[in-house]
């Protein structure tokens, strides 16, 4: 089997896929490059995962996730700051044994509004308190810090970071190098400024992922798992892979689908699905150069 | 009972009572104003309605709904903007028949993208062209189009205009009088830009209808049933009223709330509470000048 020579495999679409397994899968798949997460990692030390990653021959993309540091100051958030600061130490690590061209990139997860509170603009300006204080400890491992801005439905209870706009408006204090964004089209879709910030984004050399998947209507009664294979939807594929494209972005492209059909599908036909539907609505619209 | 002077109650807050009950509850809760639906119109048919309505003594606050326009030209398209012309009629007529101090407005909600398709920026275009077509028509029967920012969540399949600064680039084209924005806490709570939006809205005369209900998670099955009662989610009713206020709006301001659970408890207790939550969370930032 063979696959775009840009397109990533983010471990998350095969989620119930145990760590060695992903890596096997998407090796047989016919991919070159794979997007991590944590907890799988940490199922298997990280350690044997970084070894296990440099054994495959495939690139990392990016880690999931560090973030959800929106809480006021107090225990909880020096264990959620410190909890990053081992997500850097570990993006490191990963990006350091997986193949050249693999990509130091954590990706964030701002978090949501504190329970019982309606102090969305507080818990607005405690990420970028976060991100004055993680900045300098992924400059020095060599990370870039990757701000999601997540759909706006997630805005109460997972990131209060929702459009890119906002994302590259807290990135822009710091060095491009260390604190970029990520492009993901589920969540941006329906921006009427997602084009325009998209170039912005390239024009500051901040877009540190670009991740596709689509969406469709009726969403699910869990809303986290309404993302859908590229195609499948409404979301314009041809203008958001040109603007990105346009933008300076010539890393790894990762499809990350959340989708309980699709976790419980066999997990080679879900790999081989992957590598199609990037095929058919993606690949088409990318340059002829290739990251590797 | 009473209830706030500026409070208006959105009929479809007691979805399931008939026209003449909900009139009868609305007075019966001390309200002074109230949100009109097509359908239950139609059901008693628009000339009793008005005479009931003028016998209630209460304000009308608005009309829903006119939109659904984003079709491409067609025999469908034409009957949605004769649909919409007949709307506009209706809310003249229902405007004239309530008490001093109504509000001849006729909310407009978008529509999806059509079946099959993924051309979410034609979608948008074919809304600004069906306004340059009803823009007139509103302008001689004294009718203010609000164009509605919905949520992102419902961008694909029932409203395309995603953000007050979407549906004020919008309206700016048209005179103030004939084409205006609803601002709805609901709908754009989220949005970083919400606050400039508001006071641009403000400073071009376009808001021509404020709503409130709350944004709480999980989100229920049905996304369209997610609203609750002012005060019971994560929503700062003190900054979106006082932002609504300092923009210089003075009309009535409607509770409208999509909710099962709400739907299906007695009309006179979801009358009340709907007074007492605004009274709690919405009213302590009004000023003291009101409409009527």
């Amino acid at each position: 089997m063979s696959a775009h020579p840009r397109l990533s495999l983010n471990q998350a679409t095969i989620k119930y896929a145990p760590f060695h397994e992903a890596l096997r899968l998407t090796v047989a798949g016919g991919y070159e490059s794979i997007g991590l997460w944590r907890e799988p990692v940490a199922a298997v030390g990280l350690d044997e995962a970084a070894r296990r990653l440099a054994d495959s021959g495939l690139r990392v993309s990016s880690l999931c996730r560090g973030g959800f540091f929106t809480l006021p100051e107090g225990a909880e958030r020096r264990a959620a700051i410190d909890e990053n600061r081992r997500a850097i130490d570990e993006t490191a690590a990963l990006a350091a044994a997986g193949a050249p061209g693999s990509a130091a990139v954590l990706v964030l997860v701002a978090g949501g509004i504190p329970a019982g509170s309606t102090d969305l603009a507080g818990a607005r300006a405690r990420v970028a308190d976060a991100l004055a204080e993680l900045a300098p400890d992924a400059a020095s491992a060599g990370v870039t810090l990757a701000i999601e801005p997540l759909h706006p439905m997630y805005a109460s209870d997972r990131a209060v970071v929702s459009t890119l706009e906002q994302a590259l408006d807290l990135a822009e204090p710091f060095d491009a190098a260390a604190v970029g964004v990520v492009v993901d089209t589920f969540h941006i879709w329906w921006d009427p400024e997602a084009f325009a910030q998209i170039a912005r984004a390239g024009a500051s050399g901040r877009i540190a992922s670009y991740q596709v998947c689509d969406w469709a209507t009726p969403l699910p009664a869990d809303v986290l798992l309404a993302r859908h294979y590229p195609g499948d939807g409404v979301i314009d594929f041809a203008a958001f892979t040109e603007a990105v494209e346009a933008a300076g972005y010539t890393g790894d492209i990762e499809v990350e689908i959340f989708n309980q059909g699709i976790w419980d599908a066999p997990w080679p036909e879900v790999v081989e699905r992957t590598a199609a539907s990037f095929d058919r609505v993606v690949a088409p619209h990318l340059a002829a150069s290739v990251t590797a």
